[in-house]
């Protein structure tokens, strides 16, 4: 029934991320919904590094409509996470991340998930627009 | 291709979630992070109050598996939020709860998602055991 | 050398604020961090009741400048936690707040805190400006 | 009235701490209440970098009793943070840090605080023991 996870030569782009004390749970692992926090922090410095996202200038943002985690593995602190990114799905005004998170020194990843972004005004944000230029070329180059 | 919102009369058990602050981030309404910390805390408070959960003494813990959500228009603290839960899936030792957020007097869901949890032995989390009997009891009340 | 805990009538504005799941940490208690995203949202529901913040519109807006807080008792995940605020230093541009945390049904607090606000320009945060004069009204009501 | 701002010279040890799209609320700046889960995660790894604290098996554990922070200039995401850490007071059975947040780059502060355990037994919270002797020699070693 579960899928079986990801490794890292299925990611195209990386970053590492430690964790903080406060995102392990009574349980004494990371709690479910932390995980987003690193997917949505993975995304946005995917699109800082590559010149996309101006946090106070930009005029079209990213609005997201869909986001999910497939859990394969406890993540704890403090372990130091490697995200991962892909681009699974290019649109005329949307564009869908594949995320994944490693533990330091494995190949598989502890937990996957996905995050579409929709392209919007910033200032009307019903109206969509078509994907930022930048954001296209850099997206093309990470296509799983 | 984004699916139309469900409503308050899809949903079982209501809970009322006020936002925080925090919240909010910089484009002003909620980071789509914290819709899985009010998914979360539903799906807990509808285990206690049901006496399947009990934080210290359950030898028996749901873990959880799979979580994902679709936006569907924004929520902004201060929104008094309600959240709505239904349960969509019934497994042998998983289960799988549908979740909606609705921002107060209105009867279309702002967010919805999905949240499956495996039971398994708190003391070894690999071996998965049946759904506790309680548990099945309240869910079946609660199929959608 | 710890302060004897303050009660309900030290107080004068409440709110309620029930907890989430993932405030509890690995000892199976709120972490001590969130109790400032529950003082954080007293103050700007505080402000938001009495017309001084409009989160949108605002050319004013208070900058944080101090925080503290003395932990008395645990808070845990699932408690409904009052909130109590009172004014405890009114100054030109600054306004500092007491502000305490209640389990439900218990006079002695749980927690309490400080939090100082200054006063600046929205759009030159370096630029103090004197207290809106609701927040001057508003504030000289709830002074301990 | 507010105080200038400690320097890289004034702590003792130190650990680079990313942050998050998460941490900047609707100012455009890292919320106040992050600073604190810096703060937290700071102490926990000077901890486990000393053998002091293990998650799972420590039978004495610090209670977080007092915390606080002055804010000196705004923290924004994607900031790279440098943590700062030293031992301000050291007593029979609790120890005082004091903590920075410093910009990459910058020699000042961009934010102050300070974090006071008092350990106890892990089975009965209310029963305080002398600081475990690896915590004393690693805190002799930081102080201010």
């Amino acid at each position: 029934m579960r899928t079986a996870p990801g490794r890292r030569g299925d990611y195209r782009w990386f970053l590492a991320m430690p964790t903080r004390w406060m995102d392990n749970d009574i349980y004494g692992h990371m709690n479910n919904v932390h995980h987003y926090s690193f997917f949505d922090t993975l995304v946005a410095r995917f699109l800082l590094s590559h010149g996309v996202l101006d946090l106070a200038a930009s005029e079209e943002v990213g609005l997201v409509v869909e986001t999910g985690c497939r859990y394969h593995a406890p993540l704890t602190f403090p372990d130091e996470i490697t995200g991962g990114l892909r681009v699974t799905r290019l649109g005329e005004s949307s564009i869908t991340y594949g995320l994944a998170l490693f533990r330091s020194g494995e190949d598989s990843a502890a937990a996957e998930g996905h995050f579409t972004h929709v392209y919007v005004k910033r200032s009307a944000q019903k109206q969509t627009v078509p994907l930022p230029a930048a954001l296209r070329t850099a997206a093309e180059a990470l296509q799983a």
